[in-house]
């Protein structure tokens, strides 16, 4: 069993707790917020508690689970969760993913806990797949997300000022994805393989232009993707762009010498729901290993997937090998 | 720079000398055969020496790569290899896999050397996705495998008295397919799920019902699958019957609580060039995980995939997380 207490209580933490509260293996401590905790409600009955109290509980919490945006909420709530506690989370700022797992490695480490980083489904599970394809073959790994909606992206959006409803939806170029199975996409970046569309609700006094300025020159998000955006009343945003399906494909091919193509295939009905699977179990792997004696921060390249299992070793290579 | 020597010059033996003999972080030292070496040739020009003569290479290698087929050879030369030399193999029997873990790294523990054992696509890849997708989501991993030749099932007819060529195509079914990625193919066993099918070559005085009999009750590898076998001339096995493309799938999926279908696809052109590109890519690994003072025997399951480079961990992790 595995006392859990989650931070941020958008659609990840809310996914995060229903698989906290319907699976055996964990406890669910409580939800932290920034909000009013006692205006917040949850169909499982979970206690809710302001953020600034968190570290009253760091006795009682084995793993915590942070499930805020990653865009501005994520990294100082790591850095300071990590001295109280262990923690799971799904950063997904590749650019910035090696200062973030460095500065944190040290403050966990110092602090006698374990953080996994990036345990989401990109970064996490595809991170894994273009690494162990790539560290495999010698070949390119081609990542291509969507059709689906980016949580990242999406929340990102909605940290502008001036921004009320925001939705950004990721899609893959077909002739792309032939090219790359045919062994014959190594030019292609990823602004070659997709695009970039959002559809944003203003504040009613809002500068859209300057909203739209913000959105395309935003580094690591949106520069240098070709990017649309669309503003729209909040109407028919609540009608048509709440639906929050995603996924990808990580292919590897070659046609010169061996000839082969390794494809991963991932389709979601829902990206938050899947990002709290992946969190979750690692949540589980972040509890094994700090009872193990592992201390500091570790990302889903470092972690054997034994780890994901509480059964004997040799029991899990006699299941799966 | 990994010295490395192969054991086996059959398909998958030629298949690593070759990538052995290409690339620069790989030096060959020669190959070893049961064979009289004197009558072998190599386009590469590789030097051949008797088994026998294994132990006096002890010195000049890092890595033995294990290319026998794994019926009857590979365990007892794995673990007479693993006194003198850290190895790598892709010993594809999985019901006798936790015996051969736990007796291999026994062996190779004592003897102060590391063993990478199942590192081919199946096992090997294959293992490590349905270990990973089962992991992460609780749902059971299918796996498919063909249309293809199964080197191990071709290796283990060919062992059979009487039989002069053979081969084995493993089949899946579309249907079960279909079923799998609907969430609803839970009931489905392998053997529902495929057939197999054998092309014989057999010698002249042979009973062909003996070989038939026992190659439908071989366990492990034909008990419990609709078998076919058909005994052709040596002709037509030589003019259809010897290329070794293979593939599968592995594929997870859930359609009542979190709706979602992960599945990895692998489409070859040779088996034994791709098995040769996991075993070679793993023989580096032993290498970086003997250098690292890690010995007995390891799986697949049991590495980080940051091992399959050189590079520092964390620049591993800033281009793949």
């Amino acid at each position: 069993m595995t006392k859990v207490a989650i931070v941020g209580y958008g659609n990840l933490g809310k996914a995060c707790e229903k698989i906290a509260v319907q699976n055996k293996c964990f406890e669910l401590i409580g939800i932290f917020t920034r909000r009013n905790p006692d205006l917040l409600t949850s169909p499982f009955g979970t206690k809710f508690y302001h953020q600034k109290d968190m570290d009253k509980f760091k006795e009682e919490v084995d793993v915590l689970v942070l499930c805020t945006g990653s865009k501005n909420d994520l990294v100082p709530l790591a850095l300071r969760g990590a001295e109280d506690f262990n923690t799971v989370d799904a950063f997904d700022n590749h650019n910035e993913m090696k200062k973030y797992v460095s500065t944190l490695n040290k403050v966990a480490a110092s602090h006698n806990h374990l953080s996994i980083v990036g345990a989401g489904w990109d970064p996490g599970l595809f991170s894994l797949m273009r690494c162990l394809f790539e560290g495999v073959t010698g070949s390119y790994a081609h990542t291509f997300w969507g059709e689906g909606v980016s949580q990242g992206h999406s929340e990102a959006v909605r940290g502008i000022e001036g921004v009320k409803r925001a939705v950004q939806y990721t899609l893959p170029r077909e002739d792309a994805i032939v090219l790359v199975k045919e062994g014959r996409g190594d030019h292609l970046s990823n602004y070659d393989k997709h695009k970039r569309v959002c559809y944003v609700v203003a504040d009613d006094l809002a500068d859209k232009n300057a909203i739209s300025m913000q959105i395309i020159n935003m580094p690591d998000y949106f520069q240098g993707y070709e990017t649309e955006i669309h503003f729209i009343d909040e109407d028919e945003f609540l009608k048509d762009h709440c639906h929050l399906n995603h996924g990808g494909k990580v292919i590897c091919s070659e046609n010169i010498n061996e000839q082969f193509v390794i494809e991963l295939d991932l389709m979601l009905d829902s990206n938050p729901d899947f990002t709290a699977i992946m969190l979750m179990s690692y949540a589980k792997c972040a509890d094994r290993l700090y009872r193990k004696g592992e201390r500091g921060a570790r990302t889903i390249l470092d972690i054997p997937v034994t780890y994901l299992f509480d059964d004997d070793r040799l029991d899990i290579i006699s299941k799966y090998l």
